[in-house]
């Protein structure tokens, strides 16, 4: 295990009705003129957006608004933001909705109080203060809520760059499972592929002798294994919704991902495929990962069997180790087809014609050193090949 | 799964050396003048007080000492404490140690900023206020480093009672695994039983569908499985000692046991045992365990058997689900004697003829209703019944 440091110092308020408790959180952490960030109409047509309102006007906390957060959330809506929070003296954001409405929330929180650009954040200089901010989780998928993570598309070159700071943690998250019932079966599925992915990016590590958080990681996979098709087949399901919210926070806030190299490979070969064909980050997680794994399961085979084994309870095959890795990428693929995932380029519409360029801006757009992936480097040839297994 | 709030504040800083960056920390979370609070000499003859100094004076920290913290932390340290910190205007207290001295420091820490008897919090008056806590930690055991509890013995009449409060969550812990690799192998193993136990009181329950803590507990339980004969086996076995202080920590932090109910009904029984014989913690869970789930596994034979099949790798029989949770228990048992624990009551020296007094004062001491468990109520006889069976 390598030395590490872990802070995630958000409080946590999870269950039915949480919401109505908003203004009184925002209170407690010293929020009294807030800006209500937000996305499209969902929040608003459910009613949530006003019960949320009403908990803050029962603390006498004043608020401006600001909608219309896009997937993939842009730089235009922050800077927009940052101006309103500046003209109103904001002290607090509260984002009601999911990771990009929270990552919108983020970059807007460390915006106000910069005096350069905030894109500047995204392209190497350090956070060095921030508002303070809330959130209320409508889908449990990107793990922002309990992540110092903020991902933001500048639409000059539809740049997407990510950054990072302990500043953009929460002060507090409301997780009310009953938020997500109302989600789509298609949308659940890819919140679902989301938070195994992130679990996934950390599994498949090189450093050696990380049984407790391998050990973490494989409950949380088990879990969503179990949870997902509840959810799916009936998306009223309490219990499997309230499961996977937790499973979600825990996924990315990164305690079953300390101490270990982690790889984010698949993620960057994703992102193009989202960036280029406009499709849910979820879909092109589930196309991507299965390739991925299909093509690197030679680095270690043990472990890819390991999976297999622990989570997608495949028998073991001691002298060829290799055939228990296969299995458990097939299984995994099988698992992806029943929750309604595409796996294939087709599905994504995506164009083999494309693969060339794709695999050159994974590898050198965004700055990119012609590498992709934390432990298992690769080259765009090898970019290529594995755009080639989604065929 | 139940509503819950989950609030881990603390600032993790685990690995090789890191004790060295305690005085650094002291100051990040506005410490100036310090009670550095220890217990017996191996703190001194390890040289790691002096390197916990040093790394203070390089801070220009002031300090002053308190030592002395014995198993079962006492009141009359505390008060001891809370007088110099009063004197010698302390604003941080440091806890070099294992649970007995975080505990003493956390009660402390709640004592100074308090006007009347700190014992006060240890009898139902809530805790306003307290001094800010730091911790280098050197037994994975208790989990105070990253807990709310605290648990401190009155001298008269030997009352040991906990209380909790968010405000003993440590602002930061130091987790140096290499600290723990001096420790012999009983300590080890009574940290390892003491960890496991934190575990089960949270994994048995009568809460539905919790899915996603189940499997965190299994996790966590799996890795003490596989990591403690390896510590045991090699005490400067790194990667062990690492894996089993990250477990320990999440094993009593509640991530694992949030939004469902919780026993501890075998740590009432074993409090009995540590307080009429003085043995170590661990030693008298090892021995209280097994025999609590003889007992009570017809409570819920399903979950025994799915522990006896996830944990203990024991087959599933369908058909007779209590074989397979008996095959659970007896491997538990098997595993607790392979790492040296004792597992009757003649292994603890302790006495059938004082089983009467036992129970009594495990239902009615300490101001007792007479019932004990939070998830299955045992009352007296079944109390009795219990410590029979580790006869």
């Amino acid at each position: 295990m390598e030395n590490f440091t872990f802070f995630s110092p958000t409080y946590f308020v999870f269950g039915k009705g949480e919401e109505n408790n908003t203004g009184a959180l925002i209170k407690r952490f010293g929020g009294s003129r807030v800006l209500i960030h937000y996305g499209g109409g969902s929040v608003v047509r459910s009613g949530l957006l006003d019960r949320v309102k009403s908990s803050l006007e029962k603390e006498d906390i004043t608020y401006v608004e600001l909608g219309g957060v896009m997937p993939n959330p842009r730089s235009g809506l922050v800077y927009e933001g940052i101006k309103l929070c500046r003209r109103e003296n904001v002290d607090f954001i509260l984002a009601v909705g999911g990771g990009s409405t929270i990552d919108s929330a983020k970059a807007i929180a460390g915006g106000v109080p910069y005096d350069g650009d905030f894109w500047d954040h995204h392209t190497g200089t350090p956070i060095q203060a921030a508002l303070p901010i809330g959130t209320v989780l409508t889908i449990a998928s990107a793990g922002s809520e309990g992540s110092p993570n903020c991902v933001i598309t500048k639409e000059e070159g539809m740049l997407k760059r990510g950054t990072k700071t302990d500043l953009f943690r929460p002060k507090f998250s409301i997780l009310n499972p009953e938020l997500t019932c109302t989600l789509p079966a298609y949308q659940t599925a890819c919140g679902a592929t989301d938070i195994m992915a992130h679990l996934l990016e950390r599994y498949f590590t090189d450093t050696k002798d990380v049984e407790v958080t391998d050990r973490l990681i494989e409950g949380l996979l088990l879990t969503m294994v179990s949870e997902t098709p509840k959810a799916i087949a009936d998306p009223n399901d309490y219990q499997a919704r309230a499961n996977i919210m937790w499973a979600g926070m825990l996924a990315h806030n990164n305690v079953c991902g300390v101490g270990r190299n982690q790889d984010w490979g698949s993620h960057k070969l994703e992102h193009e495929l989202s960036g280029l064909y406009d499709c849910a980050h979820g879909a092109g997680l589930a196309v991507v990962f299965p390739a991925w794994m299909t093509y690197n399961m030679n680095y270690d085979v043990q472990r890819f069997a390991r999976l297999a084994t622990n989570v997608f309870g495949c028998p073991m095959n001691e002298e060829h180790p290799e055939e228990t890795a296969k299995a458990g990428i097939e299984a995994f693929r099988k698992f992806l087809v029943s929750i309604g995932m595409p796996i294939t380029f087709e599905q994504l519409e995506a164009k083999e014609e494309d693969i060339e360029y794709l695999a050159h801006t994974c590898c050198y757009g965004n700055g990119g050193s012609g590498k992709v992936g934390g432990v298992i480097a690769l080259d765009e040839e090898a970019v290529k090949a594995i755009y080639r297994l989604m065929l």
